[in-house]
């Protein structure tokens, strides 16, 4: 069947080329260009295509289809992706698993890096090529029932047996079972288990081992281990997140990992060179996150786009025709701010990557400086994305109305799994918190007359306010958002200061004061964003392309400007606010044409997109009758459930 | 098991009686005191509880749990509530069978309530008593696959042939299929279908027809009828949505519901008395679901508000105990003004409840004038309400950290299901368009010197803005709404017109007005929704009632101001703002001690909540452990998928 034309007409409209655009979203031509090749090659490999929809899969059935295509995917492997490049790796999974989770999500992701970084060399020689070479499959568990973001509390113990040179793991309470962990429910039968290291009774606090949970030959759980699936969740429902307890089930000492700190035979503990050792890994969990969070949103955006330039409803001049609804202002409104911040989120994911790596060097070379404010950075990025990420799938959903509630627009899904980025990784709240604390202490810094030494992510907070100019682009829409950052960052520091000099404890007046924190914390990451969309803008060379990223640029500026409109009341007169709400408008108006492209440009293909609704040629009808004549409760035009109770209810009323 | 002190802990800590707060919240003490009862003799039947958690269960196992309820339902239905009760009916329903949906609903809530109001006497003769004893059971089919909200579109077509006196009935196109309709699917063999009435090539327009569907013996689709289930949704998978496509299919004349419109057997077309008929159904449903959505924000708030009194993570300045989540202001500051607004909407749908049985009586003495305010009101009311609850749900679940991203936790199904309230019914940004119709008209009205003629609802408008003093109570804060209800009006108003009067056109400047127009309908439902909170809080006698409520009011004024505050930059000082602002924090710690009370006066049953982690005796964890072990992926230690795929991928690497 062909094309829509609808959607062929937005094509022609479009005033660049989706692939120079792909590059820049991608990274690189090249990158973008092997993106392209892979689609293609697995698009032939008829085992890797779903065996039917996955959202008319029970959990059983999810995971039992992910397990096939990843044994069909160790076939294929070297034959489709540069196995060392994590990009070709990823898309590669996107496209053949999708997004709902597979048993070695975890085995890739968490426990075959920790295995690197917490390994000696010695035990890497033992387990890490079994686990490459997938001989066994691990997890990582560190999440316990009753504790989650503050691992001070983890109960699990690992107590050191002098006699036996073993230790002994046990899971004292119900609260201390391992609760959540990735693939650990059914398919691992090893796992790295973090637990608090117990030496004569002392306390050294949590510690990595490594644990084997299930027999290799049997896959039943070893005698002392209890462990099965935690249940279904709101989404990954493909993934078997785990429970796990130990009742004296003995280790030998050479399972704890000790490339940091040691336990000797005699039961010595030799401590890390330093401590800030493992936090790394963390905030490169975070920096990703910016990234997978803009695509998922990405994702939504192209469904939406699209149907609603296929859905009709309603009429403007023209009485003849219904109207395509993405001709409505409120739609568009709903619409390309979003894209705007799908494009802004992975442009930051690929600039605090680039800070990561570049931190990594730093700390090899001894310099550590950098560590903090990253952190700090990555916390708040990764509370504000994976916000406005769901906030925006959930906008997408409700633009195409009706058939957005259908499994058949699958956003649904990509919305529970981005907005799951908003508690895994740290709780958004405390991750905002603990951004506010590198925020208070740079005003700190300040009032103690040291603002030369402020990083540069926080110079601003120093700086006096500046006229605006809103006439000279968006850099003037930066300003503002400094001065609406600087505002709040100062007055909940200065609410907490206030607070604490009452008499009040430092935790108390923390407390009291951390909604504002928060919204300082939100603000200052929202300018970073907002700084990196500019940055990135101005380094394109393709003038087509830049010319449209300005476009959306100005959708952005404008937008969020508009949004945080109660931090700037000191700043902007109301006729400056008039303005940039009219230029909002007409904004949105100039992207119109480009919508489609915009979104086309993501270049994520209909296997990857699971969704009828936001299908590349737009041919959503006849597809989505299809779809729903070949859903599980159509195999039998009377079901049981009618035999067995409503004819009998009907046929007794009519005695 | 004896509750967790935690909350026996807030439970004493209440300064009013929870039987005395849920007679106001569910109008009258004899209700509340019905609804005990009621969930009590439940409680004692056996066949009435879940055979397992409706979260494990497939969506033909839960249409099964609910076909075997309503079953045994009809044995009990009159020893257990006063059927003429739709309050009580609709209380058992819940109890019972739960908020995903089943496949009598639609014969209870559309296809009796449109037999009664569009079918003439002699056709309730033949079909009303047939359906109040479900000896048929029957569904509502309008929405086609292409058309939802502009019913003008709809492409169903009854042709009347004169020689036969039947209407045949066609679906032209794919998108003509009737799509969506609930109990449609599978369950209904009769339904009202809403088609073009076509009598010698004019089209009259949608006209209801009662339509058989099945057998009613082999429930097997009659010939000429393609007929099932739309696949699986977000939520309301219980239900069996359904589509519908006609071929020549035949239905004698009397099947045209014909209470009002008429064709007579030669084929001539008689009109309706008067047009609007119908019309007040529609402004029904809307009511209603300011109280439903109520309360399904108020069962998420139950589960988060418990959870969160019994959840400890941290400290604050006892470190030797982690901290009550409930402690952190942030996390009051994420719930309690979302406790506010449940009560506000369930005070909100009395109240327009209480307009529309106003409205039948005046309809039924001749006077209809009232009928476009209500239809105005309940337009925005729907949107803004069930906007404002899922943003509630979800923060809610967000509140409980993992867990409540568990499917035991079951917030994400309430958020499923009420969320859908943004969409069916009308969706929101049709509906605030609808009242700003209304709005636009009052302004005009205004503009022409008829400031006198203007409803009490909108009277407002053409007031002065005047001094605001803070100190004097909420009656002020509604003035500060009421400045930014009239502000925007008038700005989205003046944009519009001022657009019209340049030469474009209507429809056109309409557009372009709409998103300042949707800003206008929000601000004005806001406003109605907080002086019906404050107008109900005044008329209560109970003292201890009354003070909390009062509390909790002061939260919703000061969090709705705040949430405002970009509307009302002109009339508030940057002193008066922070005056709110703090006045909030404050209000948020004097609520505190009683947030386990206000939620427990929902009286929601431990078994219509169908929560883990919202249980009233707050055993969370032994409870959340208890359900994971017998989740469906739990019942066997080794799954096929690893025998079949992970094991053999396992072992060949061995080699």
């Amino acid at each position: 069947m062909s094309e829509n034309p609808d959607l062929t007409n937005e094509r022609a409209s479009g005033t660049f080329d989706t692939n120079a655009m792909a590059a820049v979203i991608y990274g690189s031509e090249k990158f973008a260009q092997r993106r392209r090749e892979i689609t293609e090659a697995i698009s032939k490999i008829p085992e890797f295509q779903d065996s039917h929809p996955l959202v008319f899969m029970s959990r059983e059935e999810k995971i039992s289809e992910a397990c096939r295509k990843l044994a069909v995917l160790s076939n294929y492997w070297n034959s489709l992706i540069d196995t060392s490049d994590e990009e070709e790796a990823l898309h590669l999974y996107r496209e053949v698993l999708g997004l709902e989770g597979h048993p070695l999500a975890l085995h890739e992701t968490m426990f075959i890096p920790s295995l690197i970084a917490q390994a000696s060399d010695e035990q890497q020689e033992k387990w890490l090529g079994r686990a490459q070479r997938r001989e066994i499959i691990g997890c990582y568990a560190q999440t316990e029932m009753g504790h989650g973001t503050n691992l001070r509390a983890l109960e699990t113990t690992a107590t050191f047996d002098i006699s036996t040179r073993e230790f002994i793991l046990n899971s004292p309470t119900i609260t201390s079972l391992k609760w959540w962990p990735g693939a650990l429910g059914k398919s691992a039968n090893w796992s790295i288990v973090i637990a608090n290291l117990i030496i004569k009774e002392h306390n050294y606090g949590p510690h990595p081992f490594m644990v084997q949970l299930r027999d290799e030959k049997s896959h039943e759980p070893l005698p002392g281990i209890t462990v099965g699936d935690i249940g279904p969740k709101m989404a990954f429902n493909g993934a078997d997140n785990g429970f796990l307890g130990f009742k004296n089930y003995r280790i030998p000492r050479e399972n704890m990992l000790m490339r940091h700190s040691k336990v000797t035979s005699d039961g010595s503990y030799i401590k890390p060179p330093h401590a800030k050792i493992g936090y790394s890994s963390m905030v490169k969990v975070r920096s990703r996150m910016a990234m997978d969070q803009g695509l998922f949103l990405a994702s939504a955006l192209v469904i939406a786009v699209r149907y609603s330039a296929v859905r009709r409803q309603g009429y403007l001049e023209d009485k003849s025709r219904e109207v395509k609804v993405l001709d409505y202002q409120t739609q568009q409104h709903r619409l390309f701010p979003s894209i705007a911040r799908a494009y802004a989120f992975i442009f930051c994911g690929f600039e605090t990557i680039r800070l990561y790596d570049q931190l990594l060097i730093d700390v090899q070379n001894g310099n550590t400086s950098g560590m903090a404010d990253l952190h700090a950075l990555t916390s708040g990025l990764k509370s504000v994305v994976t916000y406005q990420t769901g906030e925006g799938i959930e906008q997408a959903r409700m633009a195409c109305g009706g058939h957005g509630y259908s499994m058949a627009s699958y956003i649904s899904e990509y919305y529970g799994v981005a907005i799951a980025g908003c508690t895994y990784e740290g709780e958004n709240m405390v991750m905002l918190l603990q951004l506010a604390r590198y925020l208070v202490k740079s005003i700190e810094m300040i009032q103690n007359g040291k603002s030369r030494e402020l990083g540069p992510m926080v110079a601003y907070l120093a700086e006096k306010e500046s006229e605006i100019d809103l006439n000279l682009g968006p850099n003037e829409y930066l300003k503002v958002f400094e001065y609406a950052a600087r505002n709040q960052t100062w007055r909940a520091t200065e609410k907490f200061q206030k607070l604490r000099n009452s008499g009040m404890s430092n935790e108390k007046a923390w407390n009291q004061a951390s909604v504002e924190l928060t919204r300082a914390s939100r603000l200052h990451t929202r300018l970073y964003i907002m700084s990196t969309f500019i940055n990135h803008v101005g380094s394109i060379v393709d003038q087509k392309v830049k010319g449209v990223l300005i476009d959306l640029l100005n959708v952005h500026v404008t937008y969020e400007v508009m949004d945080i409109g109660i931090y700037v009341q000191g700043l902007l007169s109301s006729n400056q606010m008039d303005l940039i709400r009219n230029q909002l408008y007409v904004s949105l108006e100039t992207i119109r044409p480009n919508a489609v492209s915009l979104v086309d440009s993501f270049q994520i293909s209909d296997m990857q997109l699971r969704s009828v609704l936001g299908r590349r040629d737009g041919n959503v009808y006849e597809n989505l009758f299809k779809w729903a004549k070949s859903s599980p409760l159509n195999k039998t035009d009377v079901l049981p459930s009618v035999t067995q109770y409503l004819k009998p209810m009907m046929d007794k009323s009519k005695l």
